[in-house]
């Protein structure tokens, strides 16, 4: 990728290779080593947080989101608890305890007060019952003609004993994945293609997962990754993992749990719901010596469809791949999200 | 404020009555007061940053920020370095060094990568010259209906030994300004307006305020306050110090550093140049018996053009309110900024 002659599409923010390429270009390869990390997990990592050791062996865990959907308002939530729960849940991925948030939020003239109070509330009801302090934070008001919406940028601030690293998976861990996936995705996606939501059968699944920490705790080392699939979904996820791990990672197709409204949905849309983000779900990379034991802890933790959907295995010919096994034993790859797949859902 | 049949106006976001309104209505009102601090500087002192203190007795000083600015270059600088900059003085306003930064960029669909490029590269070297590490971040794209240009939010982390909290103004006082102000604002203000700017009279003057860190290490609690006098200039600040102290802030109208192209630009535009946006300069309350001494000190520190230009006197009936005394020793209220003033400078 070269600076030169090219603009800005969607699927630069859509999580998949074309982000990837835009952040290696214009960030990871200017961003000089020393000034990329503080002796913890860095930007380079490109892992859900940065982490600063702390004096006393514990780890401060830092994250930082913006958050844009449209449409605001949502059947399960709305932008507010979006901007929380997605903060919150970057900083439970990284082994920590969210403590603290600051926001931005910038929003158009015009807005009415009904609209801001509301998501203002809705954030704040996630803090409230997580017992996160809000700090500080800043408002700017945009003219009309310059932003149609409301756009709310998030850091949260957490305490880890034991951080969550994303490349300590290796051959032999299992996954596991906490719930449904795909909810967030094809509630916004057929919101936006005029489709009519809003029956129980399709909802957003936003909503906090400090539930897990307790298994986090329990289980320490053996939890070796873990990541919520937003933006291009557990598709995106496990790539990055078998491309920084240089391991293949083999997916049960027949295990992923899916909702049949949004298989339906995905159909209808002409996508897979392997690319859909979920906003209330982790995927979890485990020691395959205690995946059983870890996946009942975190069905105990309130997790009552997560499951086991496959295995990381050595590298050889498809290091750096994830393979899609078919419930008849075939295979494909299943490749890293390309294009506008999933644009402006997170 | 009540919540009813409303709509945001440019105003809200001015950082004058208007958004103290909003703030107070929307979030200062909502926020528990548990859940508004970790018992350090919290939300609610409404001051440039939060403080978390820390088991060794220093405190974490954490800042968030966001910056829309049209244009998104000008004399003097971009949006880029405007981010990088103004999100390291909050924490040196706090008496914070400052030591990582994490950003996220939304950015509308069809910016070209030069522009990207250019932006990201003034951040980025703010950041190197002041040895700031860059710990995360994000990135979303929205559609060009949405949005029509480009969005940072910053947080910045630093450590402070003492934070400066600006409650601690208090009579006797003096209020030092390190340089010439509303440079940024009128350079800003006067493209808006269709007006040549770029001549070396006229440009941002925005820049790191670091060097003040020596200043404020030597001096310790005899730096009372300060403030980066951003969003509604220098009145919003005395402003709003009069208020939390309950004192009356007199300033001397001789005394207040102004440059002519500025003062001539405010004038036909109708604006006070007390009201206009600095990028680059601080307002101190300091200890009036060693004012003068301070003042050499951060004379030496590198800003040639600091004075002293007025004092905190008891409040009487005053109390509250910032006193303009002219040169021929009249007084008038220096009225906290309302209305559209400086809309989107900063």
């Amino acid at each position: 990728m070269s600076g030169k002659g090219w603009k800005l599409s969607l699927a630069h923010g859509a999580g998949g290779r074309e982000m990837e390429e835009l952040l290696g270009w214009l960030v990871f390869s200017r961003v000089e080593d020393r000034l990329s990390t503080l002796g913890g997990v860095g930007l380079k990592a490109a892992d859900d947080g940065a982490t600063i050791p702390m004096p006393d062996g514990r780890h401060l865990v830092l994250t930082a989101d913006a958050y844009t959907v449209e449409p605001m308002f949502f059947p399960g939530g709305d932008i507010g608890k979006l901007a929380a729960c997605g903060s919150i849940n970057d900083v439970v991925m990284m082994g920590g305890r969210p403590v603290a948030i600051l926001d931005t939020i910038v929003v158009a003239e015009g807005v009415d007060s009904e609209t801001l109070e509301t998501v203002f509330e809705s954030f704040l009801n996630v803090l409230r019952s997580e017992g996160v302090a809000l700090l500080g934070g800043d408002l700017k008001v945009m003219p009309r003609d310059s932003l149609d919406s409301l756009i709310i940028s998030t850091t949260c601030i957490g305490i880890a004993e034991r951080p969550i690293v994303d490349t300590n998976l290796r051959q032999g861990d299992k996954v596991i994945v906490t719930g449904y996936l795909g909810d967030h995705g094809a509630t916004i996606l057929a919101l936006q293609q005029g489709l009519e939501v809003g029956s129980e059968e399709l909802k957003s699944d936003v909503k906090s997962l400090t539930p897990l920490l307790r298994v986090f705790e329990k289980w320490g080392e053996s939890i070796r990754a873990a990541r919520d699939p937003t933006r291009g979904g557990l598709a995106a996820v496990l790539n990055e993992w078998a491309k920084k791990t240089g391991t293949v990672i083999v997916v049960e197709g027949g295990r992923v749990p899916v909702r049949p409204a949004v298989r339906g949905y995905a159909e209808l849309l002409g996508l897979d719901p392997l690319y859909l983000a979920s906003e209330g779900a982790a995927v979890l990379g485990v020691d395959g010596e205690v995946a059983e034991e870890v996946l009942d802890d975190v069905v105990g933790a309130g997790f009552p469809d997560a499951r086991i959907i496959g295995e990381v295995r050595e590298g050889r010919e498809y290091k750096g791949f994830v393979l899609y096994r078919t419930e008849v034993g075939g295979h494909r790859i299943l490749e890293q999200p390309t294009g506008e797949l999933v644009p402006r859902i997170c």
